[in-house]
């Protein structure tokens, strides 16, 4: 088959790799339909060693099953199904909490070396605990259009991303929100706060077209000043600071943002994956009560939740996708990614 | 009147000082009964910079009410009240919200520069907002016995402050809780995690008599060992990690213990002061969907909830008080708690 494999910073082509075949017999090997690249995945763009021997790279699909193993119950060849961003058993204290990302028997896509799952951004993947990890949607093929695919592609990471943010950052009927990031994730907060009841929504972003989407999404204001002077503008606009922050890039300047901006007894919920390992966690925090959470976001604890609302129309989370290529232009895509010429890039097999 | 003072690190002394007097119509003048001394008073014990002034030090003490200004409606002299260890004004946003470490107005004991308001180490305080900051409990005298005017001292702040870590820690009914630090804030986080429902609390600590009180008050456990060893214990008896974890003390050790001890998806509630400003804050939280809260607690949203058990005598906090001095040797106060001869020391002015 064809994937995109990572052979070291800004070095991703596509490649022949073996077809995936059941190893165990809780395997299911899953035909994509679509994938995606992660504004996560440009960490490892950036920054990867040089690896002549290429790894399979992406963690969002969405797909039909083409194969199963023998003690897979709950997905069937020709079912088409949403694969969240990590692999979970579903039956650990983890999973039945709704934590699957702390999974026991858990792990990553294009874990060649461990379960030997496949990367996301391929033509078909190897999926390891099957019914742990994959969630059937009936009614939905590979011909469904186009829009509808986009939107339950989301659910593999970023709509179930900006969820979390605003699940464990709190928001509730009324809330006060600010979103730092107009990347997919970003966006996809705002509209999971608005969801959850937020009243105000300020989006702090620098792309106009990026933020536009927002404001459709449901951001009643938005800050394209960054540093101290975003973070005296959000603090105008909310009267000394906003109770909720979800901080949706992972870089330290945006936690440093989120920390300028949230209110005394207010909560910062991160879900950009941390590029930094060190960082002001002292009083900054403590001295105002200021509560820090969020994290790896258990997006198969949330698919049920948003389902409906993905295959009703009544939300329409696709719209993050603005470019769609095929898988053969993969490497276009993360430039495109990586320039800011695309806000998120889907990949047709 | 006499009061003690910090002319720098290791220095203290009980020198004479202006007999405080009210200044504007919100304060109070509040006689001392009793007073003492706060791990938390130990750091400038260490660090404090020379000062051949002296500063007037302390931020605990029950007194009676000596002299109100015009305008105070809830205390009037005669009256016992605790004050605690913030001066808050009882009606702004963050008042309202039980926020009062966040009040607007508010400010800290031994405000010389600003409020004007005295060390709690002393025989009177001038106190402002004095309806806002005060609780006024009747029935309680100057001549109301030790012990009970111990466990009444406590809700200035140690048991406000062990409940603060409880509470936002999210403690409820069948918790398993590691409490980091056998100060007197760590033994009634125990006592607090014990009243709101947890069943399994480990106390980390490495000091017999402070620990055997911590079992009183409610521990199941006791882990002397600190570091990797420390932590290796805990997720051994909490079968890989404790959901809620109250970190007690403040230093790195206690932070990076508490790191390594959490569950995945726990909480780490914070309430000891940290003496530190940057530390691991990035994927060690994140990946693990760890919680971090807590922060300087608003005792004085806890006295009327706290109140009514320790005048039943239904819980007896005042027992972390192992010391009492006259003020006149509060110095040696301060040894005894630097040198861990004392727990805490009880001033009686």
């Amino acid at each position: 088959m064809r994937a995109i494999h990572l052979f070291g910073a800004g070095d991703v082509r596509v490649v022949d790799a073996p077809d995936p075949a059941l190893r165990r017999p809780t395997d299911a090997v899953v035909r994509v339909v679509r994938s995606c690249i992660c504004g996560s995945d440009l960490h490892p763009f950036h920054n990867a060693e040089r690896d002549e021997a290429g790894h399979p790279i992406g963690h969002e699909f969405v797909g039909v099953v083409e194969e199963v193993g023998s003690e897979v119950a709950t997905v069937r060849p020709g079912d088409f199904v949403i694969a969240p961003f990590v692999v979970s058993c579903g039956v650990c204290e983890f999973c039945r909490a709704g934590l699957q990302t702390s999974c026991v028997r858990g792990g990553w896509w294009g874990d060649t070396e461990g379960s030997g799952s496949s990367g996301g951004q391929g033509e078909a993947v190897l999926v390891p605990l099957a019914d742990g990890t994959l969630v059937p949607v009936p009614g939905i093929t590979a011909d469904t259009d186009e829009r509808m695919l986009a939107s339950l592609l989301t659910l593999s990471d970023v709509y179930g991303t900006g969820w979390h943010a605003a699940l464990t950052g709190g928001v509730s009927q009324g809330s006060t929100v600010t979103v730092i990031g107009d990347g997919a994730v970003g966006l996809l907060a705002v509209l999971a706060a608005r969801q959850q009841g937020a009243e105000r929504i300020v989006l702090m972003g620098r792309h106009a077209t990026r933020t536009d989407l927002g404001r459709d999404f449901g951001a009643t204001d938005v800050v394209a000043a960054r540093g101290e002077e975003g973070i005296e503008a959000v603090r105008d606009l909310t009267d000394g600071g906003s109770q909720v922050v979800l901080e949706c890039v992972g870089m330290m300047p945006a936690y440093e943002q989120a920390l300028g901006v949230v209110r005394p007894g207010g909560t910062i919920s991160r879900v950009g994956v941390p590029q930094y390992t060190d960082g002001p966690v002292g009083r900054v925090l403590f001295s105002r009560n200021v509560t820090l959470t969020g994290g790896v976001a258990p997006t198969r604890a949330y698919i049920d939740e948003l389902l409906p609302g993905v295959l009703d129309g009544s939300v329409d989370p696709g719209r993050v996708f603005d470019t769609v290529l095929p898988l053969e232009q993969g490497p276009e895509g993360y430039a495109a990614m990586d320039e800011r010429r695309a806000l998120k890039v889907m990949l047709r097999p």
